[in-house]
């Protein structure tokens, strides 16, 4: 009877909330391949089978690929619809949103044609006239109402179908590829969910992303499509690699940065990451993009609605502004995030809409502004940034580019000034409704939020350099920095250095962050200013304190996470963690002989613990192997359900070959195949710094202690966890200066 | 007596051609972090110190940003000037080149500035006329001289001063990254010599590029660099992180591609690559770029001759192409290179210049050859590959761009029939010279050689295309591709492709060589075209062999080196592989007492193993610990020396605490210190599979073999090598689909 045959079902799974053991998985698929291979040669059938096995990978990434630019495509044109429809509808259909509807619109300048005749306001529409004092106010009013109904909604989805569906995912994701299971959270009932939700909360108007979650969703589709393939539906370490490729695949589509997407999967996500992965993490982040650009949410043929392209040179000096912009970031990134956990959403929405309706900048997308505040001013650009003096006329109606050449072109008109207190009152608001909003039980991401208030924060210090340098442009600091007709600083750069800050300081990102940024600007020269803002930010916010927001996250959540950025530097040994300590009870061992059914249910009974070491006798302490405490359950059950004669007294054989018994005995229980025959072990001298290590790199769940051949105690992955956590208690400053 | 203080020195070194171990270094790195940690809060000055400490990595990885860009930027204005050298000289100063000669020249066409009168050629020089029958032999005798002379310099200079300088070096780099010493290969003679060979090879005409070698221009900076820092000079697994950084900037000045650098040596050449090291070695990169830019070597403010900017849109139809351009060079870094490793190089120089000579796209340097084979053609260029009908008015002298609208203004004219004969024929004079150049013992790439020849190939694939589409673009495939006044097809980016398609071939690099690509054309859409012949090029290239050259060049030198990238695939366990084997002599072992001096020193002198298991007794092999010959040898011989009464009698210790001993006999040689407590061990039955893996990710040199706590046998890197090597012989078909 080979257990390892598909006869038990069963052996080889985990249970919910377990982590998995990579070094099996690793065996199992290596196995399935070989046989795949042996086969291969005896026909052609077979060799067809090798081969379409061998593509299945390239197969699944194109469909996850396709999959997820497709509904990524299609949240951001929901997203971008339910948002107008807070303000109003279109009276061509009311599935048009404001831009689509005002396309064809006959009025040239943009100002005009965002107020064309088809789109009505819903105040307009219920009222009849297009004037008058009452119309604020009520469509203040279904604004807010629309915001409530879109939270209500998510609050009430989530909650009775797919309680996993709420959050960025990206921590869980983190600790589902470090190897736990989480059975459901990338089902497709939180896909379903998530991506409904996602665009409701998004079109709320509260102050949250789309882009955490599309990773999350991205995910989603990778686990479900997983299961039309048996390599990856079967194994999970080939579905985490899947999964790796997956984050990278959100991240594509969410920044339209497809190298971008792989090295955050990397960088940030991913825990196993073999070469392999890396180049069909690319072709999936690839095809996700041209299939989002395929959709065109935006119209404008670009994968985000804040791509940019500069042209004008920075200078040394500026280097000052964006490494202050990068301390402001790092600071963003150890406030008080995640201090709230759970706010009732309706109040938070409720408050959110109602502060931020009257404010432009708040009331309008998070995307929309971002994209506003990275824009470089055009001459004949109508937003009150771009104010300037030679604007000024322009924007109320009369154009006068002709006058744009001297350098008081760019000084700051009245415009400009109320855009700057507006922005300056929508900074502290993005703050506070930022961090009131995170934690709360909604799809959310941190990302675009995070990135709004750091181009704020630019946007406004951009506006005051620039300024600066054109009133003293004959200052011994600022001499050479303006020529007549151009522009002397960029303040949509500084708008971007601190967007990028912010991002770094939160999530801590670091070259996967200025990849995305360079992806968005597509001009090398600008990512020295982002570098130098990104490493500030991390710095500054490393030595505030050393956790990420998903690590934060994690360890709030107590999930089995072992970090692989960070060295463990304590000098403990492997002895100092083993279990049993010094008075503890011995450790539960099986005997590779000698047992009774039994007596070994009574020790699974007794015992939580999931996996048991075997050995030569209770005297004779030396290793055999190990067996985990699943398997060992579900091979009793099946040999007392099936196997004729099995009574309580029949003897449990680890043994290969059968020592000699009376044949008056009860048949034995043979569960050699059962037991691995190799499992880790380390000598107690071993220092704990070489055990992580090997936990980290192998992707271990236990280890065994040794001394001069004895067996002595156990490791398991929450041992060192909770050492780890002790020792960091202990002695906080030595990482620091890491 | 410490053995572990400096008072002794060499114990924790390794010798030449030896394995360094990777846990055992960053055991150290990790006491010393501890120390000056603990230091560092007792005093201000120890704070200070520890901080310079922590922030030293960044300074080394700036200074090596800097040497590296400024001696790309050297190296690239010396061959530019060296190779004008051949063909003449400049009036106004012998020390400008050709093209820097004619900027000050009021002549206003492209063509005619390449004729300047400041600029003579050699036989202009001699015979003192402009004009007539001699000149062309002249200078056709003058250039094969200059050539000649140059290859002679770098033979002799290499051979002379440092025979490390020859070849690319990246293979070499691969190994000693993966843990191999090889002292002097990064030593400042090497860099010396590479340098200034480099520039003589490529000025030589020789078919070879600097790239490749300016990886291992930068990796000597670095480890020149490193003996200025404590912490990088005296750990060798912290220096190797500084190497793997210093490859990335070796790519990323020598294609201006800082990520695709940096990807480059994450996927290609490093071994042991932590998130640290990406972020720093990004770091570098760019400031390498930024270095090199500033020092514009070719008068573009770009890094490289060969940056474009295509705008016109492929079609799906045109994926065709691409991918025979994949299968291409596939089957390119599949041919016989590196099967004539040394003839002699005044020989290959004197042929290639003589064949050279006569077509204008042999006699260019590749990469300006690239650079125009990548260039799309503008109305007014001059350039025999765009005598289009329309410009091939313009090329003899009377511009009629007027005529320029229809779609017969990109029909082949009779210029573009010349330059495609002439090209065809390059291809071949290319593909043969770049066969024959390779493995010659002179400093050189394989990087811009086969870039010349894929372009070559893809540039006619495209102009045929080109013609194909504008002759039948009524026809049912092209109906629609051709637009009046625009073009149809870009012959550039097939020139593009197929360069990929071949550099791919070679090295099998995927991500990185797209990424590269990626960022001299700055598109996005151009890279399903690229990663479409990069795929085929990679899936061809494996399935006739499955090795890239720098794995060829690796496995022929015999470098102990354990690819990362393949898996293990084959069943069998740590017993098959083990020493000793059946009936051979028992393993040497080392008791933990009992010994004396002599037998050790026998012990020693009749084995040649670099290390050697202490157990408990002969009698009981249970294992206590390991210790490597070398601290042994090194231990004994300063005991004889410095220890009072040691004679060959003296017992020799390794346990902790000192059993007792009579008072007559002589003092024991303490070596507990040397003695690592926690060597590796696995089972008999642990699978090769996972061995090899846990050598890979643990970077061990040798194992311990148990079973049931007894000492077995070892395992060693070289045994697995063998292992690998015979089983891959035994059954080459099982690693093809993988």
């Amino acid at each position: 009877m080979d257990l390892l045959d598909d006869t038990v079902p069963g052996i080889g799974t985990y249970e919910d909330f377990n982590t998995i053991d990579w070094v099996r998985e690793k065996s199992k698929d290596r196995d399935r391949h070989r046989e795949i291979t042996n086969k291969s040669k005896q026909s052609t059938v077979a060799l067809l089978f090798s081969i379409s096995d061998a593509f299945s990978g390239w197969l699944l990434m194109l469909f996850i690929g396709l999959m997820s630019g497709a509904l990524a495509g299609g949240i951001d044109i929901a997203a971008h619809w339910m948002t107008d429809l807070k303000e109003g509808v279109c009276l061509n259909g009311f599935w048009f949103n404001h831009e689509h509807c005002c396309w064809a619109s006959n009025e040239t300048t943009f100002q005009e044609r965002d107020k064309c005749p088809q789109w009505k306001s819903w105040a307009e529409l219920m009222v009849g006239v297009s004037e008058g004092p009452g119309l604020y106010v009520l469509n203040y009013f279904m604004y807010m109402c629309w915001a409530l109904l879109f939270a209500f909604l998510t609050v009430i989805l989530v909650r009775a179908f797919a309680p996993y569906a709420c959050g960025s995912g990206i921590p869980e994701i983190k600790t589902i590829l470090s190897g736990f299971i989480i059975r459901g959270y990338l089902g497709k009932w939180t896909l379903i969910i998530k991506t409904i939700t996602l665009v409701l909360a998004v079109s709320s108007g509260l102050s949250l992303g789309k882009e955490g979650p599309l990773v999350h969703v991205a995910c989603c589709c990778a686990n479900i499509l997983c299961h039309f393939f048996t390599k990856y539906r079967r194994n999970e370490a080939k579905r985490r690699e899947v999964l790796s490729a997956a984050s990278a695949v959100g991240v594509s589509v969410a920044f339209g940065a497809p190298i971008g997407g792989v090295l955050f999967s990397l960088e940030e996500v991913s825990y196993y990451f073999p070469l392999k992965t890396l180049w069909r993490s690319f072709f999936a982040a690839l095809v996700a993009a041209f299939t989002l650009r395929s959709i065109n949410p935006f119209g404008n043929s670009r994968l985000v609605l804040f791509y940019v392209e500069f042209h004008t040179p920075w200078h040394l000096l500026e280097l000052i502004p964006f490494v202050l912009l990068g301390i402001f970031g790092g600071l963003w990134g150890n406030t008080c995030l995640g201090h709230y956990p759970v706010l009732e959403v309706v109040v938070v929405t409720l408050l959110t809409a109602f502060l931020a309706f009257p404010i432009e900048y708040t009331r309008m997308s998070s995307s929309e502004l971002i994209s506003e505040l990275f824009n470089d001013c055009g001459l004949l650009d109508s937003s009150k940034l771009c104010g300037y003096t030679s604007n000024s006329g322009s924007a109320s109606g009369s154009v006068n580019a002709t006058a744009a050449n001297g350098l008081g072109a760019r000084l700051a008109g009245p415009d400009l000034y109320t855009a700057m207190w507006q922005l300056a009152l929508a900074l502290l608001l993005k703050m506070i409704f930022t961090v009131v909003t995170f934690g709360m039980k909604v799809p959310s991401g941190l990302f675009i939020p995070s990135m709004a208030v750091g181009a704020i924060a630019g946007r406004l210090l951009g506006v005051c350099m620039e300024q600066l340098a054109i009133r003293h442009h004959e200052g011994d600091i600022f001499r050479g920095w303006c020529s007549p007709g151009a522009d002397c600083i960029t303040p949509g750069l500084y708008a971007m250095v601190g967007a990028a800050a912010c991002l770094g300081g939160v999530t801590r990102m670091t070259v996967s962050l200025v990849v995305i940024m360079f992806e968005l600007t597509g001009g090398l020269e600008y990512i020295v200013p982002l570098m130098a803002a990104a490493m500030t930010s991390k710095w500054v916010a490393d030595a505030l304190g050393r956790e990420s927001i998903y690590e934060a996250h994690i360890r709030l959540n107590g999930y089995p996470f072992l970090e692989a950025k960070e060295e463990f530097r304590h000098k403990t040994l492997a002895t100092d963690v083993m279990r049993p300590r010094r008075g503890d009870p011995l450790l539960s061992v099986l005997t590779e002989s000698g047992m009774t059914v039994e007596e070994v249910e009574r020790l699974i009974t007794d015992t939580t613990y999931s996996g048991f070491p075997v050995v030569i006798s209770q005297q004779s302490p030396r290793l055999v192997g190990f067996v985990l405490r699943r398997d060992l359950v579900i091979s009793l059950e099946n040999a007392r359900r099936n196997q004729e004669g099995v009574v309580s007294m029949s003897p449990i054989l680890f043994t290969e070959c059968d020592p000699p018994m009376s044949p008056s005995a009860p048949p034995a229980v043979k569960l050699h195949s059962i037991l691995d025959l190799s499992p880790f072990t380390v000598t107690v001298h071993t220092p704990m710094e070489i055990v992580v290590d090997i936990f980290r790199k192998l992707g271990l769940r236990q280890c065994l202690v040794i001394q001069n051949g004895r067996l002595l105690g156990i490791i398991t992955k929450k041992d060192i966890l909770k050492h780890m956590a002790q020792m960091a208690n202990r002695d906080p400053d030595s990482i620091l200066f890491n």
